[in-house]
């Protein structure tokens, strides 16, 4: 096993190092944020930094690059306040990531990258048709990073689209049953497998499955 | 497809609703960090909620629930400053999972779960011996959020062991061929299978796979 030291990190070659540094922190959640831009068209956006903050309030939230990196979707959710967020399908898994280019304000990337807006009502952000758990975020508060001027956003869930059957009777939403896929680094993605659901874990007790 | 408002979502019994909540935002890193206690006793405990911050400097953070439900990790954390985060394997999910158990401040959490602490020159914080990819963290801020008293931690990158062999020649980690699994909600585990990656991608052009 190689020990890699923080020397050695800062003087790779910044690409090697951004896949390197992506993929260490793990699995993540490719999600395609929804937002409107000024001039009312959708904007769409694949993010895979999204993070579980509480479920009572249900707040979730998610890393925006600095704004010179990818100004337009943090753009839309200060001024309109509202946004979807969209779990990706193994079948969509190209259009997505094409989502990722830099696109001008003039286009819309729904249509540019192959997904269908649709609007549900009470909702000003569009969501994407073609995923099967969605659901829609109200901003609560944007935190920036001194560190790096990357940028935390926080929101918490106004409403939930999802087939009624995949979720459990305890409320765990079977995500694989839907194709929903994991990212790994910049642009790596990967289907998953259910292993397990383990009960409660107590000291002193042994782990017992949840069947 | 089902429609669920807010007002339904805070009906829900707690159980449900925290299960629902946590798997709507998608699959996370299974990740077991390493402390070390006031008495010296390495402290270990799982978390699922890391996100990227930045590769230069290497950010990478975590969500800690509120001090009350959590308290040691982050209070290790803030007196030391340091800790490690290991990516679980398919065959210690188990161990894994018993390490959320909330064990006195006497116990060993390393001996009690079944996994072995790996002591390396220079970081205070033990490692699992037992994880194939680990890396050691510099705290840099505790960001409390204020809306639910959880905390965002980030810290700086410091060391890492991983095996050669995982990491491509641009720098990409292929965690699938560690057995690295992903998690998903309070309580369930996946494998993962390798998709596809692609390539940096620009508007108007297909996407291409890396290969």
């Amino acid at each position: 096993m190689k020990h890699i030291s923080l020397q050695e990190i800062n003087e790779w070659d910044r690409f090697y190092r951004g896949n390197f540094i992506n993929c260490l922190s793990g699995f993540k959640s490719a999600t395609l944020i929804g937002t409107v831009k000024e001039n009312q068209q959708p904007n769409l956006a694949i993010f895979s930094n999204i993070f579980h903050v509480g479920a009572q309030p249900a707040i979730i939230g998610f890393i925006n690059r600095p704004r010179e990196a990818a100004p337009h979707t943090i753009a839309n959710i200060e001024r309109t306040g509202v946004y979807t967020m969209n779990l990706v399908t193994e079948g969509y898994a190209v259009n997505a990531h094409q989502s990722s280019a830099k696109y001008d304000l003039e286009t819309d990337e729904f249509l540019a990258t192959g997904f269908t807006t649709q609007l549900v009502h009470g909702v000003e952000a569009p969501f994407v048709a073609e995923s099967k758990i969605k659901y829609a975020m109200k901003l609560l508060e944007i935190i920036p990073v001194r560190h790096n001027q990357t940028n935390i956003v926080l929101g918490s869930v106004t409403d939930v689209l999802i087939d009624k059957d995949l979720v459990s009777e305890d409320g765990f939403i079977h995500l694989e049953n839907a194709d929903t896929i994991a990212s790994l680094g910049i642009d790596g993605y990967f289907t998953t497998r259910f292993l397990s659901r383990y009960k409660y874990a107590r000291a002193g007790e042994p782990v017992v499955k949840v069947v």
